[in-house]
């Protein structure tokens, strides 16, 4: 059994993913942030469906077709269809955030 | 954009099982128990791997084959084999637990 909280990663100089658990198919995934957002002009534009949750800290996400921001706290989680334009705004400097987020692709025709 | 920890279900008369995301090969789910434990002699025996994370209140799993009890805290996860025969022995009845499950399947062959 491991713990998403503890212990968090030392080194924050980027962006921690881990994998949890998943196969080809369906990923699971620990994301550690602190004080990180998508370089300048870069978006997310992801062949698979993301469900994503907040459980500690705090952060913003924009979304392109439509505009849309939003702010997003402990407990909070939304579903990125594929393809929709995404990226992460701002994460708080103040503490660790972390996500969980889930990768899954749609049904083979 | 919704929250796992607000609101809750005020009614816990039996476990609250809430579909959050997925299509048929990937589930993800929100849980919440209070004082639930599996019915006696009821095990879970699952064709998906399952995992499962608490992040409110705490639980006992049991397993077989290998025999194991596991106590889950606020972000303990592991991740249940399909057909790891396992069940709630018990959770606290002091507060919600707030699991986050995600059920999903081994690639065709």
């Amino acid at each position: 059994m491991e713990n998403l909280f503890s212990p968090l990663p030392g080194d924050l100089a980027g962006e921690f993913f881990e994998p949890l658990a998943g196969t080809r198919r369906t990923r699971v995934e620990r994301i550690v942030s602190r004080g990180h957002a998508s370089p300048e002009g870069f978006w997310y534009d992801q062949d698979e469906h993301e469900f994503v949750v907040v459980l500690r800290g705090a952060a913003r996400l924009r979304f392109e077709g439509p505009e849309e921001v939003v702010a997003m706290g402990p407990g909070d989680h939304l579903t990125i269809a594929a393809h929709r334009r995404h990226r992460v705004d701002w994460t708080t400097p103040d503490e660790p955030t972390v996500w969980l987020a889930v990768f899954f692709a749609d049904e083979p025709a």
